[in-house]
């Protein structure tokens, strides 16, 4: 056995989807390239690689119309997988995508029987991951959004997407289920435009929720990407906020259809600041939920290649935690980022206003020439930054 | 006088920032092609296109560092030419952004000098905007991101921002102003990531606020499109939760620098939809508030040129809800998108959560086969729309 | 029987291929919306609605390993409703993209086995076209990229690409076959990056051909806007270099996946140019070829709707065609659009290098200010075009 | 003295621009926070810095508008500098876009005496060029492009820039320069489209030139990954057909305005891939030209931290070509990307057209099933290149 320092281990809490490892090599354009595993042999393997949990949708384990005594025959061959493997499942989620009855939404689609019946699957795929010990549960809309945006007035579809989230809170307290929710946005695909297209825009929903305490967020890498937006200032602020319940690792170029790639494979130094950010190796908090990778295997890859693709996510994640505690040990970047600080200014920053305050802070001479000459040194930092993850300092 | 029904009139509520019909045609690549034009000479040009108002940042109208004579003296001529010409100023800004001190960002800088200097610029900012009759304050960050995240922590910049907005909520306060705060989200440009980079963003931002009730947001169509977003949705968003304060309308390519186009001249579908959800054509709830222009002529263009520019802004404005009145009392397309109701269904998805009405709920047959077939019409109510919108209905 | 002016006729040369309408609505999340449909019922349907022609991938029309006897019936059938229906295969294409084989790729894969597959296939594909009466045959290497570009030397990956072009040439030329052939570029998807990106790639290629003058290109709406780059300039520099064989009329956003829309639904003023550049209408030599429309109805249609969307390509084409006439008709456009011209100037720009003329040249004194100065009038040609195109002129 | 391998030497034929250094800070948003720089302080601190060479633009050197005494004083005292510091010209260019008479294009404008002025300006520049000793002279045409297409042809666009070059080659052989020129290709910015917007679309153009031999391609990092397009596709293509005369080595984000970030500072994984296709480790043929570096600092540094920004660019570059190696010498890479061959295929595939040949290619029986289940090993590939890029191999 080796001594491998990047060696993932199940204390680092990473989890994978069975969609992800499963995906069987399906695109737009070509057929599947690998064959449907069984979720049990999805299990077995991943705890052989070193994961710690396995997620899933309902329709991941349980087939869409699957009869009671079938899916309880499926649960307890799973629990006994996870079971004999020492995994856990700590997230679920519904799948609300994938049945052509989606096609014009779930929670926001414009026919009521539609909206009705998304609920009632969201219900009993709630009570399948209360069964497999979940305790987030995600939703993920990637029908409610529009090709063409006259088919329904945008603000309607904000109220019918706050209704079946307060209502499902309402469902787990009344059955005392020890769940939080963690709401994960994408700004287009498989819709046009999907409401609510960043976790910006779902820190701002959740504010309007009559539970909001109950719900956070799940940021994934590929969908704040796609749209160029910064992964790390999305989980900054929902940290902030103290709303990042769960997060989804991947890679994914900008400007891209859904790649889902490998974590780490594209924009490395994004990658690096995220793990840095989830890690706090600079002093802050760290995020010490689970770490889910929601990406799958290049469509080149058969069995062997899904295992390397899995160890790969987790080997990279590691490295990258390696070379960010290196970096915020490095004594040229402490230096260069260490606080700044005004005897003069920060007591009248720090107060609380009053009228007599801001007028000592109005008062205050700033040397705005001196200030601004002065050089901040951040391209010598960022190339600390560069050699630090080139395992070059 | 004509009596084209596009002519612009003050009863249209249309504004233009002096610095965009004042732009000189400076690029990254080139001088400017355009001279600098005097405040008043705008003042008067806008009135005579059909403009009801203008809207300024600090330093378009007193030059950076005048004195207290010079910038009195600035001030009355411009009030003078705003009687003059029956011109109202609805909204205000702090230039935060062009001075070199503002380089590390202004409320969220490393150096508390830097953020105390922000503080104080807009504190007066807020003065002359008040003096000239605006009931809107508008923050705009440019320069509040990062080129390199490592230089600091992106929730220490979320808090340092909150700072800066409840403390000059209280300045308002404490003055007895009346005054409102519209937040305006950027992704980029010109920093490299800037925080709170959309609508979204900015409205979770907002929600954890001291006076969250002072505050909301001024979308802009150029800085949601450039990443790709749907200026509609994020507009929806703000409308449904009563945020929308202010709004900016140009023109703008995804993926492209900040290009601030001529309203209407790229996207003029999302155009229509913007303009058909302000002007409530479908039933809704109109937004009522200024409707600016935050576009700039072309670098090609002389001084007629700016003014052919400012009046199209208005001309497509004008024509676009035209068209959207027309699309809205279509007959066949108010048969598509009639509301769909359902007697057995409404009702429990109307009624508060129970366990009673979730076992009722979840008992519903839901004929999912069916619906899943039926067409939605959705091509051919889109297409009405492009044949509405090009005149041909 | 109307008069409407759009309503499109056989005299357009609208085609539409069997992988289009027969789109079932399947996507990346999503199963089928609409059942596959019998491509002798498409050649009907789209002969009721106007078009001309209908164009296919092998696979289209005969499926993946069927028998030859099979294969005969089938194009016996489908040779019989295209007589009966009027209709014309104009251009055919092989699938080299679905099945699992061309997964790294088909001309250009590591394996000689696949390449000689591929070109078998293509053999093949190109023997069934010129029987169903195609004259051009198009080539879209949708599996020619890779994921990770170590796989293999790109530089290499193009001498793949130059022998399988140059070889099947030869083919045709053997065999005596009136075909050209047309190559369709696309930047990413189904690949993580595919080679010879765009329509300037392609025709830099097509210049190192042994047989470059039987090649030409197949730009694709969706494909040069899914980067951002202007559809009308790759136009029109194949247009320029007699390099237009085929061209693809959809509608896509920029920066997404591969969205295939209804023409005309995305950017409406793209549209416009390209229809006037396609049609002349400003003076230049039109495009005589066919017009393919390569989308596919919304996944929310049923059959019906399926038709809808193939009418509204259609329709929004005359239509555009019709707003492009009149927008060059306008005397107003006509002023600012003339032609400028310099006595002095003209037949030095004119006549061939001479070191005497390039002194004479260079003796010419220009008025820069002068012209640095002068307005071009841009803004209000633009609002020309959009008010031509908003039917407002 | 360090025995720093990545420590940059003149053999290493490094070269900056003198507006790369040289830039002030200045954006569209705000003003320059360092000093204008002189050029002969340049030519000194690069050559302390490791650099061999420096290139520039007319104007860089000699301000628009010179005499001849004032040009001729700066261009001995700038040879001096460049003897005195052991430097080198190896490219100039010419400055046609910063002054406003090119608002409407150079060689491309519609006005006939602006296309005259940019042939005098540009022979001008080309004489400086060699009088430096530069044996590349460049083209970016940023000012070769529209806002809105209805103002030229664009197909006259193409003419029209197509007589310059050839001219403009005429000139140079006329006066018997040892001169290639070199074109450079970006989307967009300073303009909304710019003609001939990427390397491929440059290649074509060549192809149709009267010396094509002369003119080959100056791809850059920035203006190829804005589109999101792979540059090392573009540079692939352009030394395939010999043409990669020159390079711009940079840094860019995906759809955003043009950054111009220090080498390697953005997408380390293609940074790594264009190094080694450059350096050649993989066992192909290197480029042997200069490598330029167009970039510059981030407006918040003083002049240290300009050469901390020009040594890491430079540090980067030589890091990568270490780690292009260890991956290239790395036997599990090797083994995966081992050349396939086939026995009874290759002969075929080598040989040429002949239509026996093609038979028996077409008899070949293709075992599909098996290759296409047979993995690629490219996700392990992969894992290879980040791991060996983050120096843990």
């Amino acid at each position: 056995m080796s001594h491998d320092p990047i060696q993932p281990t199940r204390d680092d809490r990473f989890t994978f989807g069975l969609w992800t490892v499963g995906n069987p090599g399906r695109d737009p354009f070509g057929a599947a390239t690998r064959a449907v595993q069984d979720p049990c042999r999805i299990v077995q393997k991943l705890s052989e690689c070193g994961a710690w949990g396995v997620n899933l949708h309902d329709e991941d384990l349980i087939p869409f119309g699957s009869s009671a005594a079938k899916r309880d025959g499926i649960v307890a061959d799973f629990k006994k997988a996870l079971d004999d493997h020492g995994m856990v499942v700590p997230m679920a989620t519904t799948n609300l995508f994938s049945q052509p009855i989606f096609k014009d939404g779930a929670f926001t689609a414009n026919d009521p029987k539609v909206r009705a019946f998304a609920l009632q699957k969201t219900m009993t795929a709630i009570e399948l991951g209360v069964e497999l010990g979940a305790s987030t549960y995600v939703f993920w809309g990637g029908r409610e959004g529009t090709e063409t945006d006259a088919c329904r007035d945008p603000q309607e579809a904000t109220r019918r997407f706050r209704h079946a989230i307060d209502y499902l809170c309402e469902f787990v307290k009344d059955r005392g289920y020890d769940l939080r929710f963690a709401l994960e946005a994408k700004p287009n695909e498989p819709r046009g435009d999907i409401y609510l297209a960043t976790t910006g825009h779902m820190l701002a929903f959740i504010a309007t929720l009559k539970n909001e305490e109950m719900v956070g967020v799940n940021p994934e890498v590929a969908h704040e990407s796609m749209a160029g937006l910064s992964m790390t200032h999305n989980v900054a602020q929902a940290m902030e906020a103290g709303k990042l319940f769960h997060i989804d690792l991947n890679g994914q170029r900008i400007g891209r259809y859904d790649q889902d790639l490998r974590f780490g494979s594209e924009d490395l130094k994004q990658a690096f600041l995220l793990v840095r950010l989830l890690e706090g190796t600079a002093g802050t908090t760290p995020y010490t939920g689970p770490l889910h990778f929601d990406a799958h295997a290049y469509r080149t890859e058969d069995d062997a290649g899904v295992w390397d693709f899995a160890r790969g996510c987790m080997r990279t994640y590691k490295l990258l935690a390696e070379r960010a505690r290196g970096f915020d040990a490095d004594s040229e970047v402490r230096d260069i980022i260490a606080a700044m600080t005004d005897a003069a200014i920060d007591p009248l920053l720090g107060a609380p206003y009053s009228a007599a305050s801001a007028e000592a802070l109005r008062a205050m001479p700033i040397d705005i020439d001196t200030i601004a000459k002065r050089g901040l040194r951040y391209e010598r930092l960022d190339q600390l930054m560069i050699e630090n993850l080139m395992g070059a300092r």
